[in-house]
């Protein structure tokens, strides 16, 4: 009699650093990338500076952390959260730079660049937009077949990185709040950070294991991950990052880079 | 019996290239990178953007010309030509990444970034000063041992360069005025800038048959250089490049890449 | 017996100057200020620098042209073609700021600004979105009642202007080609830019004294126009600019600053 | 019989403020403003950017305190610490653009700018290069007479700007180190910043009162301030502005605007 194997479960965990700039200090990367096993660093053009990428991505060697790139829009005083309006061929060729800059670094530093995640609102528009996803995925493909596509789950740019033929890891997120759609819920409104470690622990529990995430208005939502993001910037960041780690190791949920 | 061997003499002729930045133009690239052997792309921290990056290569590719990194200071409206007193780790975290950042994209166009050369300011720094000529020579090394380090020929710069065990290749001005102390005329200044092609293909031709250059106050100079600078942005620059390549095949002087 | 008194036809001629930066010219302002009667300053974030700024309102102040500004969204790679989601607050703070600056400028060099036009695809957008035009128009009048909101001719972006208590000159362009809705055809289609001096200057003398203008698809289209826009980067500027004022001259139109 | 009348000491204390850009924070501005007499407002070249600006300039008007611009080198990465060799006419400039623009914002909030101080490596070069000291006073001379010049007590900068016919002010600095020459203790090296509130307040008294100031050799030195700034960035700052306050209150120092 034949026994059903089943794989047992198993999530990345990823973080967004290296988002000071100058003087100016985001985040407690410190803290909080020996907690994840992927980092996505910014490429200095919605944050991010050539001596903060390189203290960054020596902080994930020294802690064994798999390190990608996360380029966004060229807009550093919004952050990269107010939406461009860049033409396909200049979007390609931002992407395209911010990766070849992180990759060149990471390997001057030892390691390799493993995976590519887009920034905010660049992000935000390639999840829902082909025309938007397509050059980011071209330029990673342009860059390195080994790169992976990191995106929003079951959204329209991970078909697009798929179709361009590359490797793809679909995304979620522990400490956003979803809606019924699949959307996150807007940062301006309400429930679109989960209240604190304990919440964002279980959110990451039925994502990593049980393959489903609850929305705002109370219903549950089918998600398949590959990669939970625990932002950087989250109030309680590396508590939150603690309190997921715990979680999943209790319920036998292994914490792999991709 | 024994014949004398004599090496043909041989000169590189490179420009700087990819001086454009969104809808500005500098520089008559299309023209003058079919008559260099090398050329230099500004990385978009004096010049440059991620699409001229990308448009220049593909045109020095098509053309057979060697690339090379022009990395600068961060200053667009500057040009790269005023002096910015950056510490020496944030010197080489900027030379980093902005070589990084060319490399990669060179490489995504099926090319390998073959050498270096600083911009403006920061080529006349390093000139003169070691400080700031080794931030530069070992941004380069960690990236690659084979990158060719381009240095103002007998200046401090390709000294320290050879110190930090880069292979070297000094550069020579046919455009510029020189000064008897091996520096070059200042751009604000009478004679700082050759009259036409014939001046600059003699002086070519001085430098790399011979060894030498008149100076300014009619002497002659020693000089020993591997690679000759004709400036994209010098009035009549193809117009000169031609003179350059057709006096030196008169006088046989192989014209030839690093 | 009464003489029916009919108010001579008159109008306002601008163009967008100071669109170069640092080392990088963009347009022929020298010849074209002379030529128009008001000058619309780019202030910094898509284009011009404060030397820029500074050496075109002295242009403008010697040859007697009124002297405006011309705010842009902050992205100078894309010379402020590229929409930027700028919310509401950010908009009105970054139009204020510009403003402000060239203002100032204008006063130290002995005149007041006179007017203020939007530049790119912030004016594009102000035309059609109420949202956007309103806090442009905030920011103006918060700086001064007395400047002149200039708006695309029949579009949301004077409505929005008048009902913020602001005097609105309607704009309108004699070098691009007019759709039957009233937009201008885009500047990557046929037909965008009418073909030279002969066709713009009849253009401009039906809009400033018939009050309509030829469509592309061959009808026309009534407008009412307090003002010509002549771009400084089109192709013979200039000439164009000549064109226009010998036409509006022979015709009888008094050509005016607002 | 005459009695001799003496004035009764008074000193203006400043901060500089609004050092926050896009999504960073610097500084505790909210609790610091209320605390001095004078802010000077980052003018968005080092640090800063409009919507920072506003709200920075409204926080000072609803505190009842007196409005300056503090103009650096465009420089945010480097937070305008890192000198940058611009031409005369480039800094005149720039100081222009930078000032008028916070003084436009000023007056639409209802106030006028009293004052401007040069901030960083810009402030530095000025109070020992005339050269550097003189673009920066005829920039604020241009803009207005009424603008008060501040600048390091006994250095050549208010030399210079008292040439210029501008009214100056001497400034003194309470937190931070002095050498015997007069100069500040570099940044980077020990008994740069004073240890806390008690010696900060100690400090504030003897340059305000008694005209002198104790010196990291165990000396003291002579100094005739009509400012003493608090460096909004150093730890404690609220706290050491208060101590400051109170000290000067006990011994009968008045504390009020330029």
């Amino acid at each position: 009699m034949h026994h059903l194997r089943v794989a047992s479960p198993r999530i990345d965990l990823n973080a967004d650093v290296g988002e000071s700039f100058g003087p100016w200090r985001i985040g407690q990367d410190e803290q909080l990338v020996p907690l994840v096993t992927s980092v996505n660093v910014a490429c200095g053009f919605h944050a991010g500076d050539p001596l903060v990428i390189e203290s960054t991505i020596r902080l994930a060697v020294t802690a064994g952390v798999a390190v990608g790139a996360h380029p966004g829009y060229p807009d550093l005083q919004g952050f990269g959260r107010r939406a461009l309006d860049l033409p396909p061929t200049e979007l390609e060729a931002a992407v395209l730079y911010q990766v070849a800059a992180v990759a060149g670094i990471a390997r001057a530093l030892g390691t390799e660049l493993r995976h590519v995640k887009a920034h905010g609102a660049l992000y935000n528009r390639a999840a829902r937009d082909p025309s938007v996803a397509l050059p980011i995925a071209r330029a990673i493909r342009r860059l390195s077949a080994d790169l992976v596509f990191v995106g929003l789950a079951g959204s329209a740019m991970v078909t697009v990185a798929r179709e361009e033929g590359l490797r793809v890891a679909e995304e979620a997120f522990a400490d956003r709040g979803y809606r019924a759609d699949g959307s996150l819920v807007p940062r301006d409104q309400p429930g679109a950070l989960l209240p604190g470690p304990t919440e964002t622990a279980a959110h990451a529990v039925s994502i990593a294991r049980d393959g489903r995430v609850a929305t705002v208005d109370g219903g549950w939502l089918e998600l398949r991950a590959d990669t939970i993001c625990l932002h950087g910037d989250t109030p309680g960041a590396p508590e939150r990052a603690r309190a997921v780690r715990e979680a999943l190791a209790t319920v036998g949920v292994e914490v792999r880079a991709l």
